[in-house]
């Protein structure tokens, strides 16, 4: 995964425009059958229309006391502002000032800086660079074009044995950023190739494509099938070290949110966990969750947008990344996935405790290691009454889902417990 | 209202008497609307009866070894228990003791007490005025009568454009006490003649009377209306400076209390604030929310009864109120009003969040004040799914009552939402 | 009580065996109309069979070297593993050390060890005995049987006005020690020697047998009549001077649940009590709520099992216990006894609050204890209206539930409220 993270890194992207499609089909070598397709600019997408596509030949700013390029778009795409129009002017260092953007707290990063839906142009650069800027003047060179063009998305469908979906979204607009932007797309691509490989119980949908006006675009494509889809997961922010994060649905008591919850505590035994309110929201949870949209969608992630100092600036490259924190965060969401896939309403076919000895699990168990102790079966086993689904048995008894998990193909293989598909009362 | 506090203070009151008429008249004079009525002694109301009126016409202890009164009613209304009957003797200071009532804690302070229900007589003083006083003997004198006559209460209904009712209750029993007495009618007159003002959606029911035995006489005269209102508040102990407070109705969630208490926490942000609950109750909501009787009714207050030092004695005088602290809990009483007369289900009428470029929401919000961001907006809209009404969303969201009524006008008003009467499910 | 605990303490018992016959016996001596009765060995229970009858004539280690016995189960029944097979070696010290069990933490301790469901032998003695163990070689005798036989249980109906029934269930199956196992059969007979002395308005069916094996037997039995009981209450670890405990049933808020918890905060204001969860369980209240059994059964204790030092070993003896002790929680059951006895939801007969004067209540209770005020007796009453029962209304109050109980004698004795068998809506 970190070999897929640096191709992606360094690749130019906005909302629309080449780094995309080029984005996609380096995904698309990982995963042959995901199919790209174009939305025009212009398309009306519910409230928005889908912006004209922004291309970049060049842009720098050359100090003209000294004839060189101070800033230099093609050292870092962050240099320059996100949709800035074209222009090609000589200034003074104070007019360039209102255009340039920098962190006086962090001198040494380029913060990423877009002016979507306002026209305008400017540069991004680090404060230490723009305090040695020279008196000017200065050229200011932008050949950008915003022209009438199409918004790129990708999406995938793997059939299941049901057709009930989940869904499992990531996007790509940013510029050269690891955590915000490139670790999303990379999990979100090997998790699709392991799901590919085998036999699932419900059908997939992988979608990727820009933040916000992509995934408004993809629920208007799609909005009859997303209506009735199970659950669904947004995947971003998650290639660091950080603690295991869920962000909620608007709803926060969906099926996706109880076995985000029970994932994220779960792991480590919740104790490098953090668990959000829709409140905290905002990424594409936010398209998903909205009036009029309001489906069961939450957000898994490692270090949240803006809760760590790299954020939304030239820090945030691949030193934040190991292959295990992505593999680490690659098993969060298998994780999920088991949970959905084996989720069910056990029901115990004994009356009154079992004989366990007769099963062999009192052995079984003791050559385990300490975490699932017969205590733990039979709490787990006590709530198996056909009522409580896997999470809800997690919840009654304290244990973490994948300790119930565990618990439930012992009985089930025992021949003590079946599952249900549906709650007996 | 500093003014017509200092008007109503001196009057001489009691559950029943002149003083009760007087001080209704005193209100009269400000919204002449209000009808006042009157229930003869002796009527039969629930498990009571109406007791005598009591007038008092002087009421004295003189010290016959000096020749001077050394108790006497005229410089304050305290220095008589309230009901006291005639009496014409000579004493010594032993029985007279037997009379007397002080509060050793509070050496400067009358206390204030009644003896209602049972026949008896005294005298309260200041714990140094009874440590000074001599051996005697004493003539102690009571001319006052208590006769079949008549208890005084008032109501004014203000029609709105629904036939739906609001109840606002105070009482007016106790003598010279400032934030136990006067602040509860001054507050309710004054709010009666701003509702009187303007047009209103629900209708609005004033009543005031003695308290315990007048409210029962009001809910058996006015049973029928009154069993279909959908919320009201007793307003008592409102004048002082304290935290603003609310004391839940018996059910602890009706109207009136989700009401009571989202404006409790959106004033000062909830920090100088207290909720009480129904167990603590004191005054009139003892009656409207008795078994049998169930009333959606709660209590606002400021300093409750039984929480600050001066409570039921002459120092509960004019210095605790000042004209602002009146229309600071006038003010509180009308944000209630507000959130009764606006509240609703709102509902986005956008699919996905909307563009809100389009509609200078942004920009509008830009330039106010800091409590009302974009995202405390995104935030409002999220929940606005004809499914929760506006004190839900406040729940929902953490935001103030006051912030979600001005979002939810922001909104309605570019088209974004719409209020319906009814949850949609 | 103390009396039979001490006849009963140093009787030989185990799962099966004259030691659980002759206990009963004892038992019978008080309350001559329980019934005792035998189940085969080899019964097919469930998933589970009766086990062999185990008695043991004779058991002991000798050391030849010096020709001592220095274990012998004459000493203390705890000295032999339970149900230990017949066997009679000459042995070396390094085999004899895998057969024997010591706790080093409490060397003077025995500890209680059994071998049900696996056939072994093994001794148990104190640490400090174990290490003063010579070399050997040492001869070890055990004279027992392990044959087809009984095992033995035994059960008393008490009838009431009505048929439904009251379940007090406790164990018999432990060897010599007081608190974990003759604190449960002294305080199971006296109450049942008081509830068959008075007139009952439920049925009370009383239950003892050997843990576990026993409680499977009687389900398996009574299954019909067990599964319509109201509720139903373990007896055990409840002889000695530890917190009033009381553990859930499953389901956790059972009738027995919110009498269980209402009795324990009821006793010394709750400040001497444990509340435990079902995951907590440890002894019958396991079988009478497996899944298929699924019974409102919970349990009261003093010091729960497993939370005191003595636990298991010979220090659990009778030095634990006080005639005090033990009739403070015979006292603690009648409690429960007397919740379930009056249990209504009260309905107040007034509107709008009672004059209490004239019920003669005001004076009546200002002689009483402090803890029973007229706010109190104001609030009981105002949440009787109909809806909440006893307990509810100790919920809502936070009277303790004694206080509700004496609340509503005095207010149904003033003709205030009357009981209603089921809510009002």
């Amino acid at each position: 995964m970190m070999s897929l993270a640096s191709q992606l890194y360094p690749i130019n992207r906005s909302l629309t425009g080449q780094g995309v499609r080029t984005s996609l089909e380096v995904l698309q070598k990982i995963v042959p059958e995901i199919e790209i397709f174009e939305t025009p600019s212009g398309t009306a997408v519910f409230d928005w229309k889908i912006p004209r596509e922004w291309n970049v030949v060049e842009a720098y700013v050359e100090d003209l006391s000294t004839n060189t390029r101070v800033i230099d778009f093609q050292k870092s795409n962050l240099h320059l502002v996100g949709y800035s129009v074209p222009v090609d002017i000589i200034i003074e260092r104070d007019e360039l000032e209102d255009h340039l953007h920098s962190i006086p707290e962090l001198p040494n990063a380029i913060p990423y800086v877009t002016s979507y839906y306002k026209e305008a142009w400017g540069f991004c650069l680090s404060h230490n660079e723009r305090e040695a800027l020279s008196k000017g003047p200065f050229r200011v060179v932008i050949r950008s074009s915003l022209t009438n063009g199409h918004m790129t998305s990708a999406e995938l469908v793997i059939p299941g044995e049901l057709q009930e979906e989940i869904l499992i979204s990531t996007y790509i607009c940013h510029p050269s950023m690891a955590n915000n932007e490139i670790s999303g797309p990379t999990i979100w691509i090997y998790l699709a190739k392991l799901l590919k490989s085998r036999r699932n119980k419900f059908t997939y949908r992988f979608y990727i494509g820009p933040e916000t006006i992509g995934a408004l675009n993809y629920i208007y494509m799609r909005r009859e099938v997303l209506s009735s889809i199970m659950c669904g997961w947004v995947v971003t922010c998650i290639g660091d070290k950080g603690p295991y994060s869920y962000l909620c649905s608007r709803n926060g008591d969906t099926l996706a949110d109880r076995i985000g919850i029970a994932v994220i505590r779960s792991i480590e035994n919740g104790n490098n966990s953090r668990i959000y309110s829709f409140l905290d929201r905002g990424s594409d949870e936010r398209q998903f969750c909205a009036p009029g949209v309001d489906l069961p969608v939450g957000s898994f992630m490692r270090s949240k947008y803006g809760t760590y100092k790299e954020y939304h600036t030239s820090l945030d490259d691949l030193s934040l990344f190991s292959e295990s924190s992505l593999s680490d965060s690659l098993n969060m969401l298998l994780l999920a996935i088991e949970t959905v896939e084996m989720n069910c309403f056990p029901k115990a076919l004994t009356i009154g405790e079992p004989f366990m000895s007769k099963y062999g699990l009192r052995s079984t168990l003791s050559t385990r290691d300490s975490h699932l102790q017969v205590k733990n079966l039979m709490n787990a086993l006590a709530y198996m009454d056909g009522s409580y689904d896997l999470i809800d048995v997690a919840d009654k008894t304290g244990l973490s889902i994948s300790e119930v998990i565990d618990s439930f193909r012992l009985l089930q293989g025992a021949g003590i417990v079946r599952g249900c598909d549906e709650a007996e009362v």
